[in-house]
């Protein structure tokens, strides 16, 4: 809004005509690279440092990509990254980090400004750590503090309470759990705190790939759990951050 | 296979014709009325007394195949029963009971031998109690001392918590659950006693009438866990039943 | 864990026996109308005033709850509320208030601590209403400025685009959609702010009583959107109010 | 029904006799290569040129094919076609172009006549661009001018709007979407022209392989879409030729 | 587009200031009715007269907003209208006219201008003529001629044979059928011109609400098919007169 | 193919002009009664008498369809009929029986061929039966002798074995089960004869409106078992008919 | 029931003891192999010579199976063959013949009773004849002859109707369709004789591995189809064969 | 609630600080490898020797637990272990056994207490083996005598009739069957005793992955039939376990 208020200023002082009032609109903020428009202003407008979803891309379009984002100074995040694409990426980023339990690689640019709250990542089991960490990682990229919390599924219950303090410290919680998905409910029975729960596509026969987690996730009767995807750690991560933030970013 | 060996002696013995012996077989243990063969050898040969799903069934129909099985001494528990029926069953039983609750009648013609061991019917919420009657009418029916623990679901998982002892006390625990169905995986978490899991049709939206908590049931990470089929009360309540008579039975 | 402490202090200074510091924490916290526990000490515990979920529930437990819970000065919301049952809640508590399109009523005896921020409730239909005041009388009812944003689904997508500076004033949104549900994935691709996602089961044929938009929403590409049940207006408002208390709350 | 009627004239007229008459029908149109029945008349018939869907058939299978399609002169388009495939059908046509991101190959022995309008393909990520590309390339095979728009996806919804040159252009739309799908709905809601919708089985987690962008397509609260199957790009492509062709040739 | 080029100049002509210009935008072309949003100007932009989806809404709320219509001189069709809410839109618009198979009143003030081409509306069963009528009422109403075709399904499918006639007329073709819903596949083998399909929800048993019908369409190897929601008659007539409008409009 | 010659030679011999020829084939064997087109010829050439599926039609609609069948002199079967239709049916045709079980009509104006051989139609339970019946019922009225075997499903599975005797008789069975369906696997495994299996909607929770029966059928390990739609009773009827038929026909 | 009749009267006439009459009955008809038992009496008792289902068996597993049946002087088929395991069963059956599209075996020692009439099987595309031949192997190996007719799907019924000869003479068809499955309705459509419709695979996306083939099958408006499992062609050639053989044997 | 007992009683005593009883609690029970949390306590308190899923663990994960687990001298079980991570496991445990068919491998160190009864496990076909040795493997393991009858599924019920004396003898029954499940039925029908029912993931078409064979166990009309996963073998066999101690253990 406020960029066409100012677009609008423009145009009435005469500063630009009303055909570059429309090119501008247009043409700005793309650039071409056949197969992807990459937004160089989305950090800006989304709030949000450069993510590239590897998954499905060859790696010279992941490559050519990362090229083009950090150029621009930006900092990067890859999920759903192999090391085989980490490998070719460092050879232009010397500096990318790969993250292997969350298949992701980082290149840091630019400190982010970090929030004040602590984010608590928490898994049922050891298999549901791939996806909590591409959470973490993906928490801690956008500049967040990040307390892990794993295996400490409904199958042992007491594992959870005896961990009480790392829940009592955090302002957001992650749940990542497969199978039945029971976790993030009893979590949130235990405290008054936004909880993301991210069902994983751990397990097997009746877990339909992740579907019986889900479905016990949004049915939980907890109050206070909402979710996303099968195995989006991507998406807990990057909700957690916008809520986080909303407690207050540190001093610098 | 008893039944074959006497029989075979019988016919060896010139006691029968291989003619009558064939007829025996096919004649004896049934009665004709017409819409419903009833077996007066059941509860002998699997050992429960008379159970009518009245369900789908009409009031006269229930009312003839009462009538049937009262005049044989048997017990008789009608499940899924509307007060409506029992008012019917009534006239010809006066002794009949109803149990609003569990929406089944009883009639306790003679008193059946009681098992040592106690069954524990545990809800999630208060919702569930009508599938949880069920299972206790019937295990208390089948001759069983139950406790009831209800309402102690995941959202306020210490109410589950002070009441332990209940758990303690029980050698088999019945969990109806529906919406997320959590608290069998947490009762099975705490426990080394068979969990009989019943998922209940409450709900809505994404519980799909009773799916997401069979599924969380199935795909239970706590070992111990069997699961009968939605709302299936009766279900759970003999096999606890089946499973309490292991563990030996009162002395008379 | 703070209660735990304190009571092995009072333990080890003798203050109580070891037997009457297990009973207490036994015995203390509830009272048993018979079908249902009430938690008097849930609302300090999990900081939210009492709620009732009154669908598949009898006028007169939802009257005795309620008589329970305003007994103790608590503010008392009742969910998917019918206009006879509140018509029976008001003959004990004169001064609840019925909201038609949200199906509850409300309870107020105590002002609640007012949040800074605001909760935007946006909706693409007008059927889709009825969710969409379930989650803002919620969220008002928890201590929330909500401003509605009611019919802009993308089917006229120009509308939404004019009332961008409510989007722009929120701190939270909620964004409410049957049929495609499509207007979750446009609003969190405007905006760097949580987005909670409630699918409705409004529509027809292939929309599955809700499960389209349930995809739709968990299959956002559109990062920062966490969803809720299918119609759980209640989740949506209580997860907004405890994202949006992260931002402080008003002076009093 | 002409060919039946002129068949009719010529027994009437002794041209030939009833056996043949019924002979005729029977035997001209087609030729057996043994697992396939190729009809010579098809394209005639159906106003397509030949289409051979590769997947599922062996290599030997899609050039025997292709070399009784060309002995007649035909156009061939070859759909789902493996590189490998396309340089054994390159052995017997050499002027054989293989599309790589569309999969597919193409033989032009005849210019097509060409429609007047211009179809645009429109695709959400860059994952999607197969599908968008097969539809593409059979729509300009079958004898249209396509206007290409990529990876103008909901999360980025603005880059759509400032293309909206394209989409004015254009006398049919075709949309290709993975994940939630929800760019045919924003499209269809911007114009009032033919919406040709393509859910891909982009995604992961509650994708279901497509079945959430289908879903979510078909339950589009912006009229004027129609849907065609998950990935099928050529369904799309004929479909708007067929539609496309209404709006006239170009002259020759 | 043209819209924001004509504001920019009046802005450089100093013609409105540029909060007038923002405020224009933003309050002209709609009207606040409280639970609706009409949009006066959407016949024009969207190139279709006024539609209410009456299904899902009160009478009051239909007769106010046809009355908001009515009173702009727009042309009205309400859809899934029930006989009662006609009888109430009657009192304020003696001239509307029910439609009772299709469940739709219409109410013309202006003649709509009539495509050139014929649009073909087939059905398999009797069953399926509601819907069927849905599209024929629809398209009529938005100025086609529509041939109806009804009960040719694929249980006797030379009836279909024998109307060839009607199929060979049109220039685009609707086809409703449920159950197996293969004529869908049978018409489009049959011509060479768009086919819309509309799975219909008649059936029973494991045609799961139309489920069956649907997925048959969208897996038709008969190229050429598109496919709309179940039931959505509307949404078939809508798009057969997108695709009908290409072929020209009848000189007036 | 016959008549197609028959009418070749016609045109050849001048019998008829080809344009008599071409609207004989058209005209001829329907008549129109504005919602459906009843086929004369259809009992010649389909082999069956008339049936009439009842249900989704009116009261008046059955009437007149029963009344033009009739006057031709055909046997009418209603299946899917309310008794209520079957009183206004009677009016018209005072002969016709309702069938109560089956919920269908009869009206028997000639004596159907008698097929050789038996169909024996066996449930699994008492709920089964009006499924089972309206597959007896259209057995008989198409002239076959069936013999009825209830209420042998495979909680009691001896009461099947002890009615072998009816299996043996048999030379087509037909099996019609809900719940878990494994009836039919048991039969089938018994006998080396055609099983029509009818998965039927009875049955709660899991069992889906009839899937989880219809799954277990079709995934039977016994060979010799095929499968009808849930419920579809006349189908599974037809079908034994059909197969009966092949065994010869009784002598007149 | 012969066999226990003949049991009985030797056990009266002394012929055997009771605990031997038991004994035979348990032990006589099995010989164990370890994994599994070979009932050599199978052949007989259910009408049909030895297959082996070899998909999920290994190599030597099928070649032990294979021995002892051969062994006994039976027919083998082996369908879900590799062709490796038939090089291994080739070894020790040198008049072993594999049968490449069926993807099956067989060995023939003894020739089979043939059945008089035809069955025909078809297929509505190439890529369904996998299962179609399993089905015509199948059948032809039980005694069966067999016509082909492939690729006659509905996108060119034409080429159906003009091949009605071979459906003219057939006694049982089989009819093999993936993707929407229509085929099967329309064959039925056509003729008065038992239709077996065998759902393939055959298809991408929302043909979900051969589901919407299968429900478009069973909700067939055409009566007479009864419909196997997907990819299921022996079950198809099985029914097939049990049907057929009721219309008589050839003479010998 | 004795530890917590006991603590108390140390706090009063003085025995140990606050603080102290808080750590305790805390820290004691478990040692940190890094990706798993051991509980050395869990065989005591949960009653069941330690046990390892392996499946989605790397070999050193599964060769790291096992020696932390052997270390404290437990049993263990490792299931869905490959071959080759029991040949790395042997290494350090070189008196490790591999259950090949059972995928599992066992470590005894200590002579299991045993229980009085037997466990009878029963498969329908071959395939099931695989998940039957899984559930008999791990019942052994935890002191229980197994006997074994496999192959006796529905299609050959008479196979199962012969060895009734297996199961007379059986104190709990385990049940393992694919594709229609139905043997669970049959067995629960024939005997009085707890069932457990396995579902396995044998079969093709529409057996998907197993469903069908889980909902026809769900849906069983037997009695006494409870359920666990997919292919857990392993839950059947500890469910089994935990049944059959109930029945006392053997004097040692």
């Amino acid at each position: 809004m406020e960029k066409l208020k100012q677009l609008l200023h423009q145009v009435k002082n005469g500063g630009i005509s009303v055909e570059q009032a429309l090119r501008e609109l247009k043409n700005l903020p793309f650039e071409n690279l056949g197969y992807a428009k990459i937004d160089h202003h989305r950090s800006l407008r989304r709030g949000v440092p450069e993510v590239i979803f590897c998954q499905n891309k060859t790696i010279p379009q992941v490559v050519e990509i990362t090229r083009a984002m950090i150029k621009k100074g930006n900092n990067v995040l890859g999920t759903r990254a192999s090391k085989e694409m980490y490998e070719k990426v460092k050879e232009i980023a010397p500096d990318a980090i790969y993250h292997e339990d969350a298949r992701a690689f980082t290149i840091l640019r630019e400190k982010p400004v970090m929030n004040r709250g602590i984010i608590a990542v928490i898994t049922a089991g050891t298999s549901d750590i791939p996806v909590a960490e591409e959470a973490a990682i993906t928490a801690e990229f956008l500049g967040n503090k990040v307390e892990r919390l794993y295996d400490v599924g409904v199958a042992g219950i007491h594992r959870l309470f005896l961990n009480m303090d790392v829940i009592d410290r955090a302002q957001v919680l992650i749940v990542a759990a497969g199978m039945e998905g029971a976790l993030a409910s009893v979590v949130a029975g235990l405290v008054d705190k936004p909880v993301i729960a991210v069902p994983t596509s751990v397990g097997y026969g009746a877990s339909f790939g992740g579907l019986s987690a889900l479905l016990t996730m949004l049915n939980s009767c907890a109050g206070g759990i909402s979710v996303v995807n099968i195995d989006n750690g991507f998406g807990a991560g990057l909700v957690a951050h916008q809520i986080n933030r909303l407690g207050g970013v540190e001093k610098q």
